[in-house]
């Protein structure tokens, strides 16, 4: 948890960067001419679908395990995540040489259940509620003696993914506005604090599918809600905001704007066909709200963090 | 053409690079240690899916279109092609500002189509049949005196397309072995004379669907045949081998091994997931032949063109 009096700074976000540098991809930053001039816009994407686990979430849970003491480490870590997070804790618990129990509801997809096993992690099935999972994590942590790393409610996780935005500020220093997707806001909060630490005057700009609008609104209203959520194809960000999260957020973040999930599938096939690369729907939200024109970023030089590319190609939004 | 008494060689590639240099580009060599892991191996993908119109043929009519005299230039450019050579040329043609003159067959992908249009072209529909295809070209040719634009019976296109050979070898200049696809033979003897000159221990391995094996067929009998095709979803080499490249491929080349399309199918997809890159099917065959046990590359260091990206996102293998 960010403790109180202890805000994240930009000092932690290196320290993380230095800790995890060895295990993670320093991933490229791409530019597509041709989606530059069909919104007159400079564009750099940072592209964490080549990340390894193949998402930014490599960053996160790497420094949050990598920073545990020995002691502790030895008992293992638990969390539970659909996906990414997962993938991403088993293969830094690996690394380390630890135990990892992963719980995933049993109608997690397969590729992501195939790649957490991949890393030798223990899989714990669960219902696939948010009181189930966070149950289930419980009772693993009491049998086991390991510690949780939540994915986003933890600050050193918070710090890992700020790592991405630092990586893209260094790369392309004078960008006049970040963008990123928000779910539970551990990229967001780290990005926040990352890019606006480095470069005051720049902006930071979330994006939400309309279907799970809660930090959205949550913004909005100035303080936290839990909202009802819909089915949205970016199946990253059906999380509502955590509470460490929201606070940076709502100190950093300049404005959270949401997109329709025609747009997400629009945007996600444009980036495929034009860029030929392969991201996941949660990676398509920043660039959906330019396409279809829900902001103006016109003649400005925009950074946005492609979250990651693990798609389950048997069920491609334009497919159904 | 490849005049006789004049074959081509390293240094008409170098030309070739300087001439087209400010218009492509050089694109990145890839590497995965999960796919590195699965077959021993070292890989090295040069990613022409990255290249300007989404694929390596950008390079070869690039070069054939500025190498043209002026006065020859200004009668425009002409071609038959299905696909990503029809949209190099088209590119090429706009950048030097003469008129281009593009014959497809009318069932040609949507995708492909809306490409050759973006650059401002005059498509010419005709029949799917190579013969409808030439008589329509040889018929806008003579209404217009533009000139012919082969994809890879011309000796500009042939070096043009060494120069990704060239580019992956200036990167990764130790490599035991480069792969690339066989349809035509512009890449392939266009990398053949590449890597053999620059590197004369280098092998150099085409593979070929077993569907579509003209080149393969015609490299163990010694003399060039014409066989019949069946269906591949490789469909970029679906065409019979060239004259003047069969030459080339007979004295550089050291094999033509074939893979089935299931085996295409799963390369591509193994590409994808892993990578998180887009390649077209015909890109995914030299790796099918690794993938599928065709060729023994156990401890080697191998470099292989990943020859486009332009696919018909609505017609995947998979979804068929």
């Amino acid at each position: 948890m960010v403790e109180i009096g202890k805000p994240l700074d930009l000092a932690a976000i290196r320290a993380g960067h230095e800790r995890i540098r060895p295990y993670i991809h320093r991933t490229p930053v791409l530019t597509s001419e041709r989606l530059n001039d069909a919104s007159s816009v400079r564009l750099f994407f940072k592209c964490e679908n080549f990340q390894k686990v193949g998402a930014f979430k490599a960053r996160g849970a790497t420094n949050a395990i990598f920073a545990l003491d020995d002691a502790t480490a030895q008992r293992g870590v638990a969390t539970h995540s659909s996906g990414n997070h997962g993938a991403a804790v088993a293969r830094a618990a690996k690394l380390r040489g630890i135990p990892a129990h992963i719980v995933m509801p049993s109608s997690s997809a397969t590729v992501k259940i195939r790649a957490i096993e991949s890393y030798g992690a223990q899989i714990v099935f669960c219902e696939p509620t948010e009181e189930a999972r966070e149950a289930k994590c419980t009772e693993v942590i009491k049998k086991t003696g390991a510690t949780l790393i939540h994915s986003f409610e933890n600050e050193d996780v918070i710090a890992g993914q700020g790592t991405a935005a630092l990586e893209l500020l260094e790369d392309v220093p004078d960008l006049d506005l970040v963008m990123c997707p928000v779910g539970g806001g551990g990229l967001l909060s780290g990005t926040a604090v990352a890019a606006k630490s480095m470069q005051p005057n720049i902006k930071v700009i979330a994006v939400e599918p309309a279907n799970a609008d809660d930090a959205a609104q949550s913004f909005r209203a100035g303080r936290r809600l839990v909202t009802e959520k819909k089915f949205t194809i970016a199946d990253g960000l059906r999380t509502n905001v955590g509470e460490p999260n929201f606070e940076i957020i709502q100190r950093y973040v300049d404005d959270i704007v949401t997109v329709s999930e025609e747009a997400i599938a629009l945007a996600m096939r444009a980036i495929w066909e034009t860029m030929k690369i392969i991201i996941e729907p949660s990676a398509a939200v920043p660039y959906a709200s330019i396409f279809d024109h829900i902001i103006d970023v016109r003649g400005k030089r925009v950074g946005i963090i492609l979250t990651g590319g693990n798609v389950d190609l048997d069920a491609l939004p334009w497919n159904r």
